[in-house]
């Protein structure tokens, strides 16, 4: 993910879950975000309620090879809307941006389950009642 | 939605959108969260990264007449994992609760799209560079 403004203590953050948890999520904070989309080789997608719905074009943007999504604050610059090759919607109201990520990796990903990472030093296992978490270290 | 602790700033902002946009959605703040999920008439899903795969009991949700979805923050009391009837997981890690709400509903009501809500005084109209709001008064 690349966040602006940067924001050093919370890529640590994240980079901490991933090695307690395994994945690979990195957090890379850029200043130029207007050349990173300006220069991105591959399928722009904009996330904003005020886009096309994005079940109707989710099936085109699958097929690209590389998809950036973007995700922007309170005010978005209008050259994002320009510059992207899809504005989509997953709500035509205001919404939770993150919930619109977590729909667009749903249907551009996904479809988005528990799963396991590689690596990391813990686990949960899927429990009906409780909580039970495995430690690597735990079954040597 | 059911609030504790209350917050009537929140409920009024939250509101505000549903009457400018439409819908019937509406803030409840609670003080008695274990009477009401005691007590609550229906099926009791609490979302929990440690619970089993959401996927694996969706259908026999989705059959429930009324569903209360159990949100919790950082520390959530054990007797919500006791109380509920499902502790599902959309995600095994350590993921956003916003995120786990929307795939919820996506898998539990949805799928979630855009779509029109009755009353409210703006709509979008979804295009695909730009921003397109209809004012309910302009089109009289």
């Amino acid at each position: 993910m690349y966040l602006h403004p940067p924001d050093p203590d919370l890529a640590e953050r994240l980079r901490s879950v991933s090695r307690r948890w395994g994945g690979d999520f990195e957090v890379l904070g850029i200043e130029d975000w207007r050349g990173l989309i300006r220069t991105f080789d591959g399928t722009v997608v904009h996330l904003t309620m005020y886009g096309m719905p994005l079940d109707r074009v989710a099936a085109r943007i699958r097929s690209s090879a590389r998809v950036l999504l973007v995700i922007g604050g309170a005010k978005v610059p209008f050259e994002i809307y320009e510059r992207a090759d899809y504005n989509v919607a997953v709500g035509a109201q205001p919404h939770s941006e993150v919930a619109a990520v977590a729909l667009a990796l749903d249907r551009l990903v996904g479809p988005v389950a528990p799963r396991r990472f590689s690596g990391g030093s813990v686990r949960i296992r899927p429990s009906a009642r409780g909580k039970r978490v495995e430690e690597r270290g735990s079954r040597v």
